[in-house]
């Protein structure tokens, strides 16, 4: 690319105290004014990006990163001798983001001070920064100047926007704002809106930085001083919200006392101060402290819809695909945020896929090695499967399932009988999903949507680079991601047995389905009445009771009257029943409660809530 | 008290900004220098405090109550028309400390600002505050002087010295530091060090007083200006870290966008601002920065030890009675930690009992009403039974379990079995101890060392008020607050089919115990045969077993004949078993895996670790 109003960025231009970045570049529109969310306008504007890897000739590769609020265009190492770049586990050859394949832009947001125009950037009028008379921007605002560096470079569809945090942010914009230029969205370690915990930190930061004398009603550009102690303080603050406690135990607790030998001139006491004091200095010397009020306060008026129903109109003009991705020990954007955009996302009938990844790393999570290995490969699954479709190969992946105290049996009998009992065209919900081998059965013939839902890291990596859409969920716990009557059928094979409030689930799964297909093992099949009356042991067998007494996944123990029973009390229809021998592998018709050691029930004909 | 040292306080005497505290006196040691553990004294010394009920003629109903971090010594409302008290819900005539039998004692704390000795008091040399140049305090300076004060009062033992957050540190201190004086130590929302993310936030806070300009290295109390934006951010952030995530969203979702109509300086555009604009604001006409400084870093230099091996040191020495008490949403002062505390007196081998009370209300939940049924009826139970013994009427309590969900069944024939199973003199553990009926017949008997374990809130309520040491845990988890061997017995009583994980379960009492004493309903009892074989359904009984199948607490499925053979397989030596008939009341001794609805088992012989 080289049109004549690119040119190389220098950091002298508008930044204050900017390190130059080598690789950037900078588009200036000097003709259209960008138009902001809460008033006003900004014009001339310049977005500062960086670019890696080949844009395909018909310019459908390009996967667009949006940083988070420290970040900058610098994503990754151009080469090797290149300086770090943020997110260089992420982006390169060969990675999840992998640039042998995509082309990956990565601009400066609007409001920054890395080259695209912010509160250090000249005011066209008066030629002096614009400082406190910067007007306020909206994550909307920074997408909307993408989306403007996007239709520069020639490209009418992103293969996928993803970002971490703030970045997370821009990225569900992108799918909100611009649907169809948005074939993918990833949005990991983010939220709708944040809670008023992260709301506050951001606040007491932006106040330090206000309250200091050198802040100068934010004329400070041409001074001797600058808000340094405010700007720091409040990189303090943020710094121990992006931490999870743990970790900050793990790196401070070993040398509590022994602070780290660095030049600072704030309380030094303990390590952990010794360390705050580090990078609250280092941070005033990259950052400027009216870009870091916008952004905060972009973060903060950031509001996808404060309700389930908000959300759900937020996303219904969405024709993305969506891959969310939360982590434990994320206490800045808590798990539980990306799950009401899942939920919406689902209600919306969107595409989205999910995973609550494991971590003790905290909100960083999504910028460290440690949890790759899951993250990662999610999006190189996602991005991987946009190319290729839904179950790749055309062939069904290794039903063998994933992780090694599986319930399920490696014969898949029971699948076979199911996919006789979904019609086709159904929608389909597959609890317990594993690495998608129902749903690429279901998907060979036409189906209404098809979701699975796993407790399995390893089986939504699996499922998500099978091309389906898959949620991370317990069964045990409640299925709120789902809404009422939203699929035609809800399946649950063989786990009915490992889970502990069976009326429960049963219920919120003719809650969400209109039908519910269930299969589970015959607690009364003859040779397991039979060892216990004769030998007095807990029955085990070689199917799903394999497992010893003391370490089985299975806590219910019913037989298929005993499930007939609870189904009449309850008022669940029985529509349809099959019954197996499955060491046979045949049905049973003789008194399946004494033959059968699986049972397949179609459910339905609960009174339904009304659709929400 | 009218002593000649004793004096009203006048709140201009030394504290700047002070409110005038109506019924505080002030006591001054002008001879008794207090010399401080990080080196220096300080001579004279002030003591302001208040008291409330009357010390009785023996002095043997005193409770010093020790105020957290921005408290004072107006613990509460000396009658109805005083001004209101920090912690009013917890003190007074009915209270759970009540005033009507116990004599209660606050202090304000050594460093503080409402007429205790502090930054803000006159140095005596120069007759000018001391400010910067008071010197480093420490908790147990702080109980050091309200050691004196105690011993001025003419009390030889504190019935219990009570308190929560930094108050909770001084009063492990006096358990630690003065054995003898202190019967009982109640610990509320405390640890034996903070985490390493509470301290950053106190650094955090401190950093931003110490680079107030207005600071003037201290000495701000003769300036017209005073550090007040310093500590208003200080506040501030201690404010967002006293209330939990879910109590924040709670208390500013609705009305995000609608500040309240405060007059601050700090921003509130967004309503969370708005309070803590208001509280920072409020906060700087009642503390003294200097205080704020000394005391925070009091609190973070406070550590009985960093590993379990030096916390078991540090409790060696302590004769008194333990309470320990955290609130699940606590994340300034975590459960964990409080729990750390209770491992540790546990191995030291003192008594203790602990629980963790559900709560969303974050780290200031013992200061509010709404878990004051469970922590405060702990108080009043725990300082109750220290009147009148354990078990008080010498009856047992009534042996119906606590909860509606309960898998016990109401007659306990196998507590009769289990006592016999027993030796006296033995060290026992009860786990799932209810409200203590098994631990008061016990009681009956000479015994060592008897304590119980519940999951349930509301048994160790009753378990405290009747005298016992419990210990509030989930069987499913691991139970590390014990060490090895430290136990003679430790019992499990018809619970062993309720819990997961069996074997773990078995292994971590036999890790604790000697012995292990495990009751159980026998799964192959005829009649269960009988309707499994006959009926083909799940078997039901009136015992134990008579949950339905999809709603019962039992999870594990086992007969006699099961159990006998995981111990053979585990290696688990069978000292002794007893098999019941408890419709019959009878023992059995033909084919007790056939004929007996229950069986209790007495285990042990398994290697055991050293006692650490």
């Amino acid at each position: 690319m080289n049109t004549p109003s690119l040119k190389t960025f220098n950091s002298s231009d508008n930044c204050r105290s900017a390190q130059p970045l080598r690789h950037a570049k900078a588009v200036t529109f000097e003709d259209t004014p960008l138009r902001l969310e809460q008033g006003g306008e900004l014009s001339p504007v310049t977005v500062c990006y960086e670019t890696y890897g080949q844009l395909s000739p018909n310019a459908d590769n390009a996967v667009l990163v949006c940083h988070a609020l420290s970040g900058d265009s610098h994503v990754a190492k151009h080469d090797p001798e290149d300086a770090p770049g943020w997110w260089d586990v992420m982006i390169g050859p060969g990675r999840p983001i992998d640039t042998n394949t995509v082309y990956v832009i990565c601009a400066n947001v609007l409001g920054g001070c890395r080259g695209t125009t912010g509160p250090g950037s000249a005011h066209p009028k008066t030629g002096k920064p614009y400082g406190r008379s910067f007007p306020t921007v909206t994550i909307g605002d920074m997408v909307k100047l993408e989306k403007m560096l996007v239709d520069h470079l020639g490209i009418s569809q992103l293969k996928a926007v993803v970002g971490g945090s703030m970045g997370g942010q821009q990225a569900l914009c992108w799918g909100v704002l611009f649907p169809d230029m948005t074939a993918g969205v990833v949005a990991l370690a983010t939220a709708p809106r944040i809670t008023n915990q992260s709301l506050a930190f951001d606040i007491v930061g932006r106040n330090a930085i206000l309250h200091d004398p050198n802040f100068a009603d934010g004329q400070y550009y041409d001074a001797t001083t600058s808000p340094d102690t405010g700007l720091a303080i409040a990189r303090m603050i943020g710094h121990v919200t992006y931490l999870s406690r743990e970790a900050m135990t793990e790196k401070f607790d070993v040398n509590r006392y022994q602070p780290r030998d660095v030049a600072t001139g704030f309380e030094k006491h303990f390590s952990v101060g010794s360390y705050l004091g580090y990078q609250g200095d280092k941070f005033v010397e990259r950052f400027d402290a009216n870009s870091y009020l916008a952004l905060t306060k972009a973060v903060d008026l950031y509001d996808l819809g404060d309700s389930h129903d908000e959300l759900v109109e937020t996303f219904s003009a969405s024709d993305s695909r969506w891959l969310v991705i939360s982590f434990t020990s994320d206490w800045l954007y808590p798990p539980f945020q990306s799950q009401e955009i899942v939920r919406a996302l689902m209600a919306a009938g969107k595409r989205v896929s999910y995973c609550n990844v494991a971590s003790s790393a905290g909100h960083d999570a999504f910028l460290l090695e440690q949890d790759l290995p899951i993250y990662g490969e999610l999006v190189r699954g996602f991005l991987g499967s946009m190319e290729t479709g839904c179950c790749a190969a055309g062939q069904a992946p290794a039903e063998a399932p994933i992780g090694s105290r599986t319930i399920f049996r490696p014969d898949r009998l029971d699948h076979d009988r199911l996919i006789g009992l979904v019609p086709e065209g159904a929608s389909v919900l597959d609890l317990g999903c594993g690495a998608g081998g129902l749903l690429c059965r279901l998907m060979r013939r036409p189906h209404g949507k098809l979701v699975g839902v796993d407790l399995s890291e390893e089986a939504i990596v699996a499922s998500v680079a099978n091309g389906h859409n898959v949620v991370h969920a317990d069964l045990n716990k409640h299925l709120s991601q789902f809404s009422d009557g939203q699929f035609d059928y809800v399946v649950l094979s063989q786990t009915l047995q490992a889970v502990r409030d069976v009326e429960g689930l049963l219920a919120e799964m003719l809650r969400i389905g209109k039908h519910a297909v269930v299969s589970f093992p015959n607690f009364a099949y003859w040779p397991l009445r039979k060892m216990l009356a004769e030998e007095g042991k807990a029955p085990e067998s070689s199917g799903l009771l394999r497992h010893k007494w003391y370490d089985t996944p299975n806590v219910r123990f019913f037989s298929i009257a005993d499930f007939e029973d609870l189904c009449q009390e309850k008022d669940i229809v029985i529509r349809e029943s099959v019954y197996l021998d499955t060491e046979a592998k045949s049905d049973v018709v003789d008194d399946p409660n004494l033959n059968a050691d699986l049972a397949i029930f179609v459910l339905g004909g609960a009174p339904l809530a009304p659709a929400s």
